[in-house]
């Protein structure tokens, strides 16, 4: 039972993941997210949809003025600029769904997951990474979505990406999906029994009980 | 895939689940042992044996000399006095099991647990909670072995316990058995996942493989 539902509380939790593009995080979100009903906001990007990608479903895809605009009425929770493309975490209706009891999880970059640390230092912060380089080349060449000088231009990144580790709570190493997905799935599980702030309401419970 | 594992270390972890009596928690750390093969350590106590208990399985059950010789050899890791019996766990093979990579759970009292914070501040600490004082008190009275003086006596103390809380890291509730066990086990993996002292191990692992 998870602290907040035994102390009646009404507060969802905020999960970020993050890590070097080619990890899977994206894939590791989707499972976690259909297996116990966490909600995951859509970010909006100005970035060209991939093959297959649905708008209001994978992102929402804007132009440059339209994203420069939310930026403007403060609708962002975090953005970022990566390799050139714009990226933004929409705020009001992930506010919306914590305040109703929800678990969001955000799959975002590191640049925003630290903006959303500080932001929100209650969010927790999960870094997804490769089982080793090489292998995070493989799946990069795999998708055949890049040219040969992206690929590199990305695992240079990704080693760049990695040193921001240290400002994150758990790291996943995504060797077998399963596996990583069930480690993700026992960090949330885990989290919702942490002691934190609501140590003195558990005292009073069982004392005026008693 | 835990953190010590890919980064080749062979450190277990110590976990000390801790509640007051009736909260189920010797029935939850069995089973979570059982699932998933961590190492128990069998306590030292004063105490007579209940019905089916077995010495040197449930505890070592040894008299009021052996027990001070054991404190004068300085052979515990903790050691105290519950309701005029004394329990104390003993220190080696603890640390024998630990540095051969096994996590260790440890079924303590609260003063013990504290004991072994103070010794061990990366042991994990969890207290299990009943869902209800009136809860706990069905299951005392249930057990049997307990005059109705003893009964009121240990709730009591129950809360007493409880106000020790602050000093733990997570909190069970052990409304259905299946569940906490569960619980606790996803706390476990999640510990495992937990970005500590690390982090330097894993920057450098994927700069050397670049």
């Amino acid at each position: 039972m998870k602290l907040c539902e035994f102390l009646e509380c009404e507060k969802g939790m905020l999960f970020v993941v993050s890590g070097p593009s080619g990890t899977g995080k994206g894939t590791i979100c989707k499972k976690v997210i259909e297996n116990i009903g966490a909600d995951i906001s859509v970010s909006m990007t100005t970035r060209k949809p991939r093959d297959g990608e649905i708008d209001g479903k994978d992102y929402f895809f804007v132009t440059e003025e339209e994203f420069v605009q939310t930026i403007k009425d403060k609708g962002f929770l975090e953005h970022a600029n990566v390799f050139g493309n714009r990226y933004g975490t929409p705020k009001a209706n992930i506010l919306e769904k914590l305040n109703s009891g929800k678990d969001v999880i955000l799959e975002i970059d590191v640049q925003g997951a630290v903006q959303i640390k500080e932001t929100f230092p209650e969010a927790v912060l999960i870094f997804a990474l490769p089982p080793t380089m090489k292998e995070l080349r493989r799946r990069i060449i795999k998708r055949g979505t890049e040219t040969k000088q992206k690929i590199n231009e990305r695992l240079a990144k990704s080693i760049d990406e990695v040193k921001f580790i240290n400002r994150y709570d758990y790291a996943v190493i995504n060797a077998n999906l399963e596996i990583a997905v069930s480690e993700v799935e026992s960090i949330l599980i885990a989290e919702h029994l942490r002691l934190k702030s609501d140590i003195n309401k558990i005292i009073t419970k069982y004392e005026e009980e008693c």
